[in-house]
């Protein structure tokens, strides 16, 4: 993780602002002969992508992505990969070329901008510039890329609380979090009125709300992972951490592992299939000593609210005059929806990498 | 963080078992000229080191750091890097040349054991070998030096829960911590005898119990963190996720972010000294958009309960025979307590490095 | 030097293909407030450009520069970096899309095809695909953004022998290598008959010649590099060793040191202005122990001829058939000459990128 | 290539100055399953080590090496590695606390005093600090791990060329390269005498004279290397040029086939086993396209001469005073046959690397 890449083997570089011409991505490392369509990548970002129901962000988006390297094409429109940097490319369409005047010189509170201008001298404003939720676009594209690489894993996500709300375990369906009926990605087909309600709510006051998103990879084999500093739970950790607005993740248990016993937390084994254990549990989320077991991988993260809020809120400018910073018009006030698909593709990027990684060190995968 | 490397400009690399000779770490791209004396390095060490009160193991371990490259000593033992690698050993004393013969053949619940022979397909069974929690004095002594290339930043960290019992926060006592009577590095001294009777029923039971510990540091200049893969609280995250036991990590409010609105959540900002904005609260954690804010930065982990517990539990053996496996002997019953250095360390160890990182491309510190 | 990406804090990531739709480079970490105009950039592509003498592949490659992030306009059209990735295309545009039906099964000797088969298991066959040439208008590119951040720092490269030729260094003049009537950058004014003839010869039959380009760089301050894997000479050795072609780096005297005495070698040194020293000769190139000394970097590199040639030669194609592989059309009878500007931007990314590790290591410039 | 950190997957760190109490090297990312004898390492530090011949310098090193980390070790004593770091430690013996006064101060001219203070503000002078040719033990050590990781793969080096002194490449014969009277690892039997009359006279004018050193790979299948940056050539030259008092490095004609034309450098192909070519020529030293080809990889490079000779030199002393420097004592007339294990080792660990690399990203080997 340097910068602005991410990963050892499987590298993926981003790049672009919110409002500048394009972002994109560069996938570096991905093994030769993946077989993929220019669909497969366009479907997530499609997932992700804004202005899809009025719980997001009416900003108008198409999100087309535009492959340039790395690929041949076969007569089908079939891409393979063959080994070298895969460039996609997505153009920003809708930036709405509207005075900045006031918000290019106020910090907004809960945002980048006062950071972004300690950390550089200067910023790019418009939009929320490199900081703006749009980077992860990229994000998306580079971990759908990621998902063919490890065909065998299945990546999903699902919104488990929003804000005061959670939904109801007991009603887990997978198939559900895609349902076209549901704007939320909520496994609980019971939770849809619950969340639309309350965010309905949110939404007319111009206020927003956090939201925990839950990622499981089932299909992970026993193995993959780097010790010490390296280790799968660690890098899923700083993966999930870097998206935007994330402000707590967890692995298995997570904290509620830090009040229970000992018994209460062991994952006991059995005999398993082919001399392999067969947990009784999984509190351990899939991870013990930074190496996968082969159970599922189960990680969470917390969103925090939507900083661009319809009421004013205290701040300063670049000049340190007290002023009331108010967002106008668009805004997510749950943006934690949309980072269901990009935890996905975060954690798609860094298994993609340690199946790598565990390959070339130990020759099996 | 590649394998046992941590850090980008300030790195770390560590090496060594629970039960071979020796453990150590090596510290490349120190500044030069940085003054230090093998006490600051061992005063760390001392704080971590097993066997000072009954509520840790009692493997007796003099962690005594041996210095062998990279700094030149003065008449008064001062000692001054150089700029190039420094080079730290610690001898294994006390490894009690036991019997290993059931244990080395089963997987103990809550281990790596498993783990580590699905991905090597060999392991070092004696005293948990790599994945041992005596691997962690390594990063105590990284994480001093650590300290001294960053002499304006104090990191500090105290143990805020203890299985179901909390410290109260209104009490918070920062000297406290460090206090001879405190065997718990909490921050409430009133929390004492409650932890006390809390984790000697534990104790006695032949249990363990977990534990979250929060980490500060106070100091840090805004304009630190390199977004967007190696964000500041990316890093931070994946940093403390890598120690042992650690199951969950947040930054500021962490998942209570989640829950609140975006009134609630957002930092307002009003005129500070010298052109700077001062904060009116410290929800981010020192950090937005993956930057210091120069506010406090804070982050909590939660450690889950000791694996090793006197009570059998189910489990197989390398030839998928199922077995009853009981620890015997030396434990921690909260190894959530010895914890508080390391994170401090790890802390210390990602604040050097973006320091350097920051300085490296914008030529400010 | 990971795959595609090529820094450590100055880090420049390339992609793209020979006959894609474009090609390009990332450049990460680049310092925020870098000012320079679309035209610096344009200037140093167009030196590298196809199809501007005889002497050079008629392909006819506009490349024009588009940069796509990580900047701010000013009014005047002047950029400034604002440190976050600068992303740079060009379009590929004359991609000739002529039948590729055999020479997509052969092997060309002195190619990569074979290799590149034997490691992915397919190749993009067209016009050399990666491994083309093509690619290096990406380093150009970089490289031109590179010499914004060191603008002390001059570096110039220059044509020293073509084949069994050679300039005379007595008639050295820098300003000449950029001259009107000058075709293969020498920087020895009476030697563009003599080359002009000889690569005639070379072209009209067919055939290729090789070359060795100095490259130096005057006003690097003593202090740069990062021993000892990352030592300045080892560095910009693995940097030009990487372009097209390149069979053999030099620093300073290079191969001739080895044939010389230790009285010989020795830069000796009298007092020099502020008491840094003043070096009597520059047999070391500018780098002792990996480190710069304030002296000028001079480095050459040999590039082997051209591989495509107009005279048969044997080889097999992908079912293991004997065939004869025969070039047709465009080809440079002395690729060398355009690996000028080349070497230049390679010299320039390394320089930058050390001079951002020793100001964050240091804290010096 | 990160300060002291060379490779990817095979990542080897060394430390240590030539004066402090030790060096050693930390491997990390070795495969698992590695067997091994401690001899085997010993066995590549003698080929090293000083004191064996008048032709090298008189120190006294014993130069064992002791194994701290990473191995399980077998009754019968052969090691077998975990995929944990493996820590290897070398005790500096014979160190002779002579009086530094005066050269703590001077610097020597061709050694690198003057650049390390120029980078750091302060040096270790004893000895030539981290810039001794004594850090080079830790290479080897780290190189002769790395052999077994490639077991099929036969690396050899030879010294070609001493000061004016060539070899008949005629007399070629690798075995006796090793021959207990053969002091300088020519690969010629009739060149001992020539050298060993030659480097008699320089040692007696207290002069020093340079060499270039041939090393080959045998046995390195087709495919392995990373294009662009990390190109296999490319990385032999930076890992090669890292060595200290390298000047120049060539794969397969090097600078040789910048004269010649492209009829002349094509290595043509036949149809050879298995529908693999056969190539009739290796100028190419085995790397086309930064990929290995199957043939040997052959690299030469070119060691200048010993810095510390015994006759009076000119320079300054750290106040900028005006002095003349003469080396006392020990030193090595030419250090370029010591070189030859380096060379050696160097190219081992690229070629581990490579070979880890190669296999986690293609699933090849």
């Amino acid at each position: 993780m340097s910068h602005n890449t991410f990963g050892h083997l499987f590298r993926v570089t981003t790049w672009g602002e919110s409002h500048g011409p394009a972002l994109g991505c560069v996938v570096d490392g991905c093994p030769p002969g993946i077989r993929f369509r220019r669909e497969d990548i366009q479907h997530d970002l499609d997932r992700r992508r804004p202005g899809q129901s009025r719980f997001v962000t009416q900003r108008r988006e198409p999100d087309e992505v535009k492959i340039l390297s790395g690929v041949l094409e076969e007569e089908d429109g079939t891409l393979v990969t063959t080994g070298t940097p895969v460039s996609m490319l997505i153009e920003n369409v809708d930036q709405r070329s509207k005075d900045y005047g006031e918000i290019a010189r106020q910090y907004r509170p809960g945002h980048a901008d006062y950071a972004y201008e300690a950390k550089y001298g200067l910023r790019d404003h418009r939009g929320g510039g490199r900081s703006s939720a749009r980077e992860t676009a990229a994000r998306v594209a580079a971990g759908a890329l990621a998902r063919k690489v490890i065909p065998d894993v299945t990546i999903r996500a699902a919104l488990v609380s929003m804000g005061t709300k959670q939904i109801d375990r007991a009603n887990w369906d997978w198939d559900f979090t895609e349902h076209a009926d549901n704007p939320f990605f909520t496994p609980d087909p019971q939770s849809v009125p619950l969340f639309a309600d309350y965010l309905d709510g949110i939404r007319k006051n111009g206020s927003s709300v956090g939201a925990v998103i839950e990622v499981v990879a089932d299909g992970v084999p026993a193995g993959w992972g780097a010790p010490l500093y390296a280790k799968l739970d660690a890098e899923i950790a700083g993966a999930l951490m870097s998206i935007n607005a994330v402000k707590g993740v967890e692995i298995g248990l997570g904290f509620e592992a830090a009040r229970i016993t000992g018994e209460e937390n062991a994952d006991e084994m059995r005999a398993g299939n082919e001399g392999t254990p067969r947990f009784l549990s999984n509190k351990a989320g899939g991870v013990l000593g930074g190496i996968s077991t082969g159970q599922p991988i189960v990680a969470r993260f917390a969103v925090k609210p939507t900083s661009s809020i319809l009421t004013p809120r205290q701040s300063v400018d670049k000049d340190g005059q007290e002023v009331d910073v108010m967002t106008k018009g668009r805004h997510d006030p749950c943006v934690g929806i949309r980072a269901v698909p990009i935890g996905e593709a975060m954690l798609a990027c860094v298994l993609a990498d340690h199946f790598l990684r565990h390959r070339g060190q130990t020759g099996r995968s």
